[in-house]
């Protein structure tokens, strides 16, 4: 079954599509990438959307849905062609769209209780009707109401893909914060574990950014942190830093890892006399032992490490991470085939893949639902859209 | 198969839930009512929902979509109930949700075009988690998608519920605007027209509750208009409306016949020294000749009128327009088994119907869309959902 997963990111800068195959089931699932694109949104596009997240009104979300939508069909029609495919060779498309708000601590509504909730747009029934092809969306909505977080919901690709018949493997996900997810020998659901170990490019990126005045955005490849000394005692104060030592399930994000720790890092390299190449190889420690702090809580041995998201092009993160795991080996999404930045997109094409053979697509013990469920709202492609469903 | 309706209107005072039984399809489909019921939303939650309509936030919309379906939820189970049946019994739910926003005109959009969009929540998934009965919901963006208004949708539930074999009807809708759906013989969608045709409780109702100053909010059964005389020179100025004569598709509403429509009658009854029940005499003639001006654009016979909305209860209205029909016999929802209240409930229950069994819901030529489309985004209640479908 041929698949497209869809996916833009909270940065709101484009639509990342993927085109996977995928055969079997569970433990016997069998999946290869045939293609992936980014479609990025112009710059005026981006804001609309990031403002839209926080302070939109009504009739900012009514446009926005609808305008995403065609975007969204868009990216699929684009990858679809590059793969030399025509629509009707796709099965399904699995899109997450776009997040533009997330309230998953409840608040409290008369006669029903605590109502938690999240707002994904880009409207299915454009994509399905510019495609022809049968788009599944709202992915989180459902584990939301079954009692979980509605995320992440990621770590179920990880155990379907990056899973070995015989390795215990520990995803690590180097996106603006890094999360691992632990996946059990053979890839059961069972004993799947996920959460977010701490800082990684969100913390490298601004300070780069910080010291170029706004030049640079990133450190390419590590170049700077490589060049530089860890210092042992702004690593020291860094690994006291009380999330890495909080018991998952935990997550965290721009609120401890953002703007003020930027400003708090800047003055102790003044006070330290520590160059940018210093701090950036501190920091990039930093984010590997954090990593590392994942095996306080998974009881299960890890005989290989894989890692993705944009951290991957690192080499003094990755470096680093080789250091921390030691003698377990450290791979990444690349060497087993897999893209780490479609790597989301991905995900939503494998869940869409679960319901269309009427599997569960959340994991309670990851997402925090009360009972696994069928994710997603499906809008038909064609008439006959049913016959496609193997449940 | 048993299908509930649920339905929230544009004045957000609650849902509207329907249990109907369908068989069969197109000319030979066959249904009844089972059971039909109303659940208010408190008065805090119905003026969160208009405020919300006009100038709601991102995060009031995202909360109110996962609220709201937890109302629709109970409304569905309260009518389950009532009918002595379980969840297990009923094979889909048809949700139309509560529009928040509709914006049918194109917007551009840079390098897409015109954009057209409409906004309905009460998420489907939470009907579909706390009910275990597959939901579909969203019926309106896929017909704008393929071009259409989105709207009306009801003109094919009075196609597939109101037809006669050997009658062609007439279907007048007396909401606050009146509206009319043409059904020829044996209700073959080839053929059917559907446009508002004027003003009908708005205009009545407005004016009693601004006689009374809000003590009373209708001229319950028509009894004032029934005291009163249809004062001749104001009936020929309001006849003289250019609404009256504009050639179909055509729509209107409170722009035209809303507030500002009322301080002119009310001025004007001052002028000529007619009484309120003369001013409602005059109005209720007018809101009668209004409808039978769409005999002027159906170009086939009309053989009967049924009459459904609020205003068959509206005795001075009814009267007039079995006047203005004349020798054509005028009869109503009711008459045929259909409540007129829950009638749109019932409407997306059929059109769920419709979608369950692989055949199109929006008439192209009554929405505008250049194609006719499958509606909906569907909610799988269970993981063998997709068996139930008959395509």
């Amino acid at each position: 079954m041929k698949i497209v997963g869809l996916m833009s990111g909270t940065s709101g800068d484009g639509v990342d599509a993927a085109l996977i195959e995928v055969s079997g089931r569970g433990q016997a699932l069998k999946a290869r990438a045939i293609a992936t694109q980014t479609l990025a949104y112009p710059r005026s596009l981006q804001q609309r959307i990031v403002t839209a997240s926080v302070s939109g009104t009504v009739a900012d979300i009514c446009h926005l849905n609808a305008l995403l939508g065609e975007w969204f069909a868009n990216a699929a029609l684009n990858v679809i062609r590059q793969a030399k495919l025509r629509p009707a060779d796709i099965a399904v498309i699995g899109s997450h769209g776009q997040t533009v708000h997330h309230l998953p601590q409840g608040i409290q509504a008369p006669g029903v209780g605590a109502v938690r909730s999240t707002l994904q747009i880009a409207e299915p029934a454009v994509i399905a009707e510019r495609t022809g092809i049968t788009t599944i969306a709202n992915f989180r909505p459902r584990d939301i109401a079954a009692g979980g977080q509605g995320a992440p919901l990621t770590p179920a690709a990880h155990a379907l893909l990056l899973k070995h018949p015989r390795r215990a493997r520990l995803i690590v996900n180097l996106g603006g914060i890094s999360n691992v997810t632990y996946v059990p020998r053979g890839g059961i659901w069972d004993g799947v574990l996920a959460f977010d170990t701490g800082p990684a490019n969100m913390v490298l990126d601004s300070l780069v950014a910080r010291a170029t005045n706004g030049r640079q955005v990133m450190d390419r490849d590590g170049k700077w942190a490589l060049k530089g000394k860890v210092d042992g005692r702004l690593l020291g104060k860094l690994l006291a830093h009380p999330f890495l030592s909080r018991r998952p399930p935990k997550s965290t994000g721009r609120e401890e890892f953002g703007p003020r720790l930027t400003d708090e890092l800047l003055s102790i390299q003044t006070q330290q006399g520590l160059s940018i190449e210093d701090l950036l190889a501190t920091c990039s420690m930093w984010t590997a032992k954090a990593v590392g702090t994942a095996r306080r809580w998974i009881k299960g041995t890890i005989d290989e490490v894989v890692v993705g998201g944009g951290g991957v092009r690192n080499r003094a993160v990755m470096d680093n991470l080789t250091a921390v795991f030691a003698s377990t080996p450290v791979t990444t999404f690349e060497a087993l085939g897999w893209e780490s930045k479609a790597f989301e997109a991905v995900a939503f094409a494998l869940l869409a893949y679960q319901t269309m053979t009427g599997q569960w697509g959340n994991i309670p013990a990851v997402t925090g639902a009360t009972h696994p469920v069928l994710l997603g709202a499906i809008v038909p492609g064609g008439p006959r859209w049913a016959k496609q469903f193997r449940l």
